[in-house]
């Protein structure tokens, strides 16, 4: 069975997938371990210092970072992240998330994702992956 | 002026956290350099493996993290964390997360949150935190 | 096949361990899932801030997660870690590193490591092991 | 008073770094915001696993960070780090560290360091650094 392509990985992916949908993420782009989506930072997305909410923009990396460890057609779950705030975002900021592969060693696979508002970077992430070493399927 | 109780800069902090209403999180309980949390896993936080999405799981304990980070009375905001995947937990979960304090010297602090369902660890979290120097108010 | 003690574990690891005994590191205890283990911070072991190499304050809490997870009798071997830097030591600074297991789930394992120059932290250290699945022995 | 230059900040900061040269470590090349360094491992930097100790590897990694970081002519120090052992290291391997800077703001950046043997990836790092606001000097 050949794997499927990256775009209908992040499909097939994406169709079940309630809480990215519910942050407003949307893919811009996809391809083999990469991949790049946008998030309008809600009103209801502040925390206590009325700045974007640090893990929901962990969870806005999280799922550029699995559209990319699932490019491959491999289902493939995150076994771990780190994350560094480098800026505050606020409500109305459109955000970037860019998920590049670092590197891919058997079942292993480390991800880099920049999250930014226009060239300013707002957070880096580091991601861990792990396959299931089966195919992602229509079914 | 003598600061808040970790009673108070909860309240204080949680009042304008609509990321931490929004995903129904729960305070249960606050002291100095700890907190303790609720959330219910709901169907609309699934990802696209039908598990708990990790950045939920990680902004979930990261609303733990800042509640015991501010319990002395001090702005403090999150420098980053990292956070381990150790077990999946699926729709209508109901999770607890522990933050505690491991260290804190001058404006840094270090601090460990663990999820849990029943005995069970989900995850674990280690935040690093960065004081403003400024007393949380009321206004 | 009965495994090792966490004692007989720690000596056939340490027995090969060029590396730990370089760095002068001596083991205090042993337990299942823990390990104290002590380190005098030597004239060459500075940087260029004239502070204790933080690498090498690393190496020497990797060698208590080391001793820790393979208490249980199995090959294990680190994935990865990270570390905070919270106070500089110096040379001639006694340090002790206590390495606790935070949970273990199939063949993955997380675990603590904190090093302290008398009661004051020096760093914090998390570990995160994946057992090889085969039983440490004397050959 | 005009900053140093990277090659400059690099003499002076490895003049006294009596850890990088324990380790037989030498610096291939620096410039703004990167260095590239290598070392060879030795019989003595091997574990109990009889391959290269990680916390060494790390060492070798955050000697790197330290000269990246540092090249801005500013007394810099590291807050932490995180490390990934992708692929093991033994006794006789010339590895390579390439440090790049992601992001600098204020006192506070990110720099990667990629280990690497020929073509294949060691290990990832990724550093947090803090300058001290203060230059670096002949002092």
């Amino acid at each position: 069975m050949t794997p499927v392509t990256p775009e209908r990985a992040a499909e097939l992916l994406l169709r079940d997938d309630a809480a990215t949908k519910r942050l407003g993420i949307t893919l811009l782009d996809v391809g083999p371990g990469r991949a790049r989506m946008s998030m309008l930072v809600g009103e209801d997305m502040a925390n206590g210092h009325r700045t974007a909410h640090g893990g929901l923009l962990a969870a806005f990396a999280d799922s550029a970072f699995a559209v990319a460890c699932n490019s491959h057609g491999e289902v493939t779950v995150a076994a771990g992240f780190s994350i560094e705030f480098v800026e505050p975002a606020h409500a109305g900021d459109e955000l970037v998330a860019e998920a590049v592969e670092v590197v891919r060693r058997g079942r292993s696979g480390v991800y880099d994702v920049t999250i930014r508002r226009g060239e300013t970077v707002v957070a880096t992430f580091r991601g861990r992956s792990r396959s299931l070493g089966r195919p992602i399927s229509a079914e």
